[in-house]
């Protein structure tokens, strides 16, 4: 199966240090501010980002060194598959967060929804589109019981 | 900058062979029925998805050669920061695409919302979780003189 590469193109800057310590609803803690640091050759790509209030951060779990296909999040007592979940613990150990954008300084994207550890490599930003990602009637799976927006976040 | 590996989990079967023959309201073209074949060792990976009704697709623009820091999109006339758009032509060449779930038969994910073309490696697969994805007052950034729902895709 052919191999993939890819390069950070920047990283997290975040007040947790370990996994343990970044909240479980990190959606809800606005007061705590982050960023990403963009390489700088890449600065001119954030152009017109901050025009959106959201981005979806496309980030790599790099403290996780396992893959397990089934568990019990946090937030259920059962098993689901890894890709009913949104654990680190998944093949190529990739992250997906919904942030939103504070400002934007040079190379600087300052966010709220912080839910990364420091050095955490993002991969990529793409802005949250009303249109495509604002879905009306979503179902929420085995989440169902979990359904109201000031649950804690499960993953 | 340290290098990431990753490897497709599975691909795209779809009866599109090329970007340009896949249709710019692909959200809206239900009648189009795809799938994800997921490597057979992840299968159980795929356990309780199709309770969700809609999940993300993250995967490997694979057919792009090339990165552009801005460019004009289809859906406007102004140049804007590839992070602020979703074009192929960005650092990784990550996409991300909100699909609906049909069904699941052993290891393929049936999806309707298509806009990859066949081959395309995906990287993850993550359940749409309205608690989490679905923003009420997110803004559309440059989008905005776009952002009735039937408009059409920008990227």
């Amino acid at each position: 199966m052919d191999q993939i590469f890819m390069e950070p193109i920047g990283r997290i800057h975040s007040p947790y240090a370990h996994p343990s310590e970044v909240p479980r609803q990190s959606q809800l803690a606005t007061n705590i501010n982050a960023y990403v640091e963009v390489v700088p050759s890449y600065q001119s790509g954030l152009k017109d980002l901050d025009a959106f209030s959201h981005a979806y951060l496309i980030f790599y779990f790099h403290q996780s060194q396992k893959i397990s296909l089934q568990s019990v999040p946090p937030s259920d007592t059962k098993e689901h598959g890894i890709f009913a979940i949104r654990s680190p613990h998944r093949p190529n150990h990739i992250g997906l967060s919904l942030v939103s954008i504070q400002k934007i300084t040079e190379n600087r994207l300052y966010f709220t929804g912080l839910d990364m550890i420091n050095d955490t490599p993002v991969l990529d930003i793409k802005p949250y589109i009303p249109q495509i990602d604002q879905l009306e009637n979503a179902s929420f799976g085995w989440l169902a019981p979990y359904h109201k927006r000031d649950d804690k976040k499960p993953d």
